[in-house]
């Protein structure tokens, strides 16, 4: 069975040596008091809640799977879910980053990151339970009347109930606008929502009290498309005027999806039949209020498959030391063994390392964008909070794309490492590849995430988020341009800094003539702009260990060991990317449909 | 569930008009007679069982998995399967390229070659079955006695009995001179064997009356290591003189693997209890032997991800075309329905063509490679066999290596287009994935594969066997480059067979320095040499593309504007496969072991 080890020292060199988050925090009102001991102690004990709690229960829930009562509707999740999740509540872990108003902790959302890293390292599956509450809790927070506010999220800030966010309907998932499911409002001020959803993660479960959907729905005059949806809160269980559970609300699980991965958390066909709900915002504004869920969700998604990267990594290097099997090309290494151990072999090394730099590159861009997501949400400065916000929302589908996909090619060679044995459920790594495959597929396709980069975050303002990183970029290439040490990371990263600025303008040219061409280069065209955002966080991470490598401390040696393969072997994926970019349209639209 | 329609016409195209197979068969004394119609017979015939009676079973297969029986150690595999195996040995399938000396219909590899691609395409794990004799049947039939010969080759053929290959222990998979099963000879000549085995595909069934191990064991006074290990025959069943069964030999399955893909076949741990085995070959030459069947098996994996890249694309296609989400970026497409198919949008295309393009050009190569074959086999002349073996010795690690990865890639795009659909089993894409995985593992993982490639293959020679494939390259630039309107084919392939040229030297001479430089380099080079060949393949199949473009068929169009994608979105891969291996040993092995 795989085993976990919270990787607290590389968080630390992040949020701290890299970051140093607590001057952030320091400037923000509601987290000034925050200090680097806090930090670190609360991570410690989430580590080991994810190590010890919810990591032994990772192996068996996947081989277990959920269970669907078709006569009570009930979902019971795999041995173990329902214990852990209520150790999870009594630590008070829920309430981690919520608002002090409704029960939380009021801790950054930059610290609540790193404990979901662990999470999800721990057990995708079971995190996706407790996750998805965020989502809800987070529309409520910022469309909820204050009754829907003060019903819901103290039980969601306790983890006392969980959400869910019921979106996708069988005939409709990217395009929300074909949505059918029918809300009529009756004269109490409530409405009936009746229709099916599907693909609800966490939709039924045995683990609390009740469950608060999130539902879009149409109501009877909306308009036709995406401007005719609306968002309505449904409870599992109607909640009386003292807090106390009513009646069943029409709202249950029809039937559970047998898929690829996460096995263990309940994919739920939701049926509702005259649901009682309340409407969250303006009608026909839920796509709106909607996209606060679904913003936090994406983030949630990159960290998903970076916790996934961390560990299928760590078990692949614990592997390639004990697994013996040849000699190393150069020579014998290990006389005293029958073999040298597989990790003497070049190309086992590379595949541990490209998890390695995908895991440590990963961490520091889900840490920089929580971190500036607590800027965006509590600077006092308004302008100060705009400047964050704008670039949340550059990361966010990198953060979400590139990630996922990176997380894709990790845990498919942490697997390979294995050999046969990878192949084999009993060892885990093949769970780590069938888990992380969603990722790139939920809460937006990863083409979904290209073309709201390309299209609306780059060139929908005119390039000016992205003007924004490119000076961020160039602030740093000239600052430590200078240095002969640093020379080895700054010069691909301008080099890449400059090219990225030449395809999106050609890019841009182009699309004047046909859209189509961003659709044809979006995909692409988030990698490259990945790799640039990691470049720079790499050559951020490399002055920090250059800085502190006569230390002695190790930690940093292998911090500058990771840069350098990163720009050695991993960056050069752009040298591609950009030409298959600049290819265009033509190879991908001139066949007719028909000849497919 | 999904569908399957055999790609007869492609066949057709890259036997009859791409390489002219007949021609070449003319020149093989063993299939001069064989005609087009009778290519094209058979391979209607066999697209229809692939289609109807294999197609049918792989779902609900890869649902219900394999059964053990702990006490009889007996296997059942899924419902049906032994129901489609005695219709394909009435069929008199597994006779099909097998030599009419023992009762088999002597067709060219080449066609059994396209046969298999549907098999697999229709169901991978059912195809292993039957799939593992040939390597059994063409070891027996290279190395065995008369006697062994005899004995098993009649019923192999027929299908009556199936073999397996008998190599990997718990300790040793990659490093065979690590293995530990004994064999002990008897004064009757024959040899008691015990150990332990494990991932022995179709293991133990109950779809044939006896089952034959090709078992790798070490003889008493065996030398230690790889050049101690010597090759028997284990029947499950001791066979009498007159050829009927005797009693159940010491040879059971322990256990069944619970794995990632290929649910349906039994891969089985095997005891050997002092199973009574004959020796095939000479003592200690074991590894030599088994190679024959490695070879065989290397060719037929590559074969297993050509199927599954085939039929993941032409669902997905299916999808695309059928599947309603959003408008086209340049305006709406299907006015009359509620959405575009989502085969408008420019990344649905992309990841499309790319399984396309793969299946395209991994058809080409199997199929050149099957024709080879059968003309190392066959030629009457020995310098032209050996010319031809040289020829497949050089692709066989491209046609494992090559096709696997690219069918990873192509299967997860397919699957993709599904959008969340894609994760979930009834739709049957995600189990394309999982089977495609195991592909880049066995029979010598992808990077035993480049390393045989760069290390054995190319610098063991010293090139030899490359420059001939440079020079039927350079002849085809030659020949063609004249055409204006092969421009766009030949010249990105006449540039990449000259840096692939240069990369091989720049490897050669750097590892004579730095043996680890080859291991360093030999993924991304092999990558970088596939494309060569798949350049080279597609440069090909454009040129008869162009010459008959004019005929009407729109076949030729579909090739043509599947030719340019390939050229424009898959081959700039290149560029930074050859900057990766360039940037060799040091970013791999500059970091402390302990440092990991």
């Amino acid at each position: 069975m795989p085993q976990y080890n919270p990787p607290l020292r590389d968080m630390q060199f992040v949020l701290h040596e890299l970051f140093n988050v607590v001057d952030t925090f320091r400037t923000l009102p509601a987290h000034a008091d925050i200090d680097v001991d806090t930090v670190n102690a609360v991570l410690e004990e989430g580590g080991k809640f994810a190590a010890q709690v919810v990591a032994p229960i990772n192996l068996s829930g996947d081989a277990e799977g959920c269970a669907l009562d078709k006569t009570t509707h009930e979902v019971t999740p795999p041995k173990g879910f329902k214990e852990a999740y209520a150790q999870y509540v009594e630590g008070g872990w829920p309430a981690l980053s919520c608002d002090p108003a409704f029960g939380g902790q009021g801790l950054p959302h930059t610290v609540n990151q790193c404990f979901y890293e662990m999470l999800n390292s721990a057990n995708q599956a079971w995190t996706m339970y407790p996750g998805l509450s965020h989502g809800a809790y987070e529309c409520l927070h910022a469309h909820g009347t204050d009754a829907q506010k003060s019903t819901y999220l103290p039980k969601l800030t306790s983890g006392e109930w969980t959400g869910t966010m019921c979106l996708t309907e069988p005939h409709c998932g990217t395009d929300l606008g074909l949505l059918r499911t029918k809300a009529e409002p009756q004269a109490d001020g409530t409405y009936k929502i009746t229709g099916a959803k599907i693909f609800i993660s966490a939709g039924e479960h045995d683990m609390v009290d009740n469950i608060i959907h999130l539902v879009l729905a149409r109501l009877p005059d909306a308009p036709a498309g995406s401007k005719g949806i609306s968002l309505f809160v449904v409870p599992k269980f109607l909640v009386n005027a003292d807090g106390s559970l009513g009646a069943r609300n029409g709202i249950y699980c029809g039937g559970l999806e047998h898929k690829m991965g996460i096995h263990a958390n309940a994919t739920c066909q939701m049926i509702l039949d005259g649901a009682v709900g309340t409407l969250v915002g303006q009608p026909n504004k839920g796509l709106a209020a909607m996209f606060v869920m679904m913003n936090a969700a994406r983030l949630g998604v990159g960290c998903q498959s970076l916790g996934l990267t961390e560990v299928a990594y760590q078990n692949a290097v614990a592997y390639a030391k004990d697994r013996l099997q040849m000699r190393a090309l150069s020579g014998v290494k290990a006389p005293e063994k029958a073999a040298d151990p597989i990790i003497v072999h070049p190309d086992v090394r590379k595949m541990l390392l490209t998890a390695r730099a995908y895991a440590e590159g990963g961490r520091a861009l889900c840490v920089y964008t929580a971190m500036k997501l607590d800027v965006a949400l509590n600077a006092a400065d308004a302008d100060e909070r705009q400047e964050a916000e704008d670039e949340v929302a550059l990361l966010t589908p990198i953060v979400k794309a590139f990630i996922t996909d990176n997380g894709w090619i990790a845990t498919s060679h942490c697997m390979q490492v294995y050999g046969g044995h990878g192949f084999i459920h009993e060892w885990g790594m093949e769970q780590y590849v069938r888990d992380a495959r969603i990722n790139m597929i939920y809460e937006g396709t990863n083409t979904i995430q290209s073309l709201d980069l390309l299209g609306r975050k780059v060139l929908g303002d005119n390039g000016k988020k992205l003007k924004k990183l490119g000076k961020m970029v160039a602030a740093f290439v000239e600052e430590e341009g200078v240095r002969e040490d640093m020379q080895e990371f700054i010069n691909p990263l301008a080099d890449l800094g400059e090219k990225v600025t030449k395809l999106t303008m050609e890019i841009g040219m182009k699309a004047m003539g046909n859209p189509e061409e961003v659709g044809s280069a979006a995909v692409d065209y988030l990698r490259v702009v990945g790799h640039l955002v990691y470049a720079y966080l790499w050559a951020r991470m490399a002055k920090v260990a250059l800085d502190k490598q006569d230390s002695g401390d190790t930690f940093y040696t292998a911090k500058l060991h990771t840069a350098r393969f990163y720009f050695a072997k991993l960056l050069p994926e752009t040298a591609s990317l950009i030409r298959t970019a600049r290819a265009g349209v033509a190879p991908l639209m001139a066949m007719d449909e028909a000849l497919f």
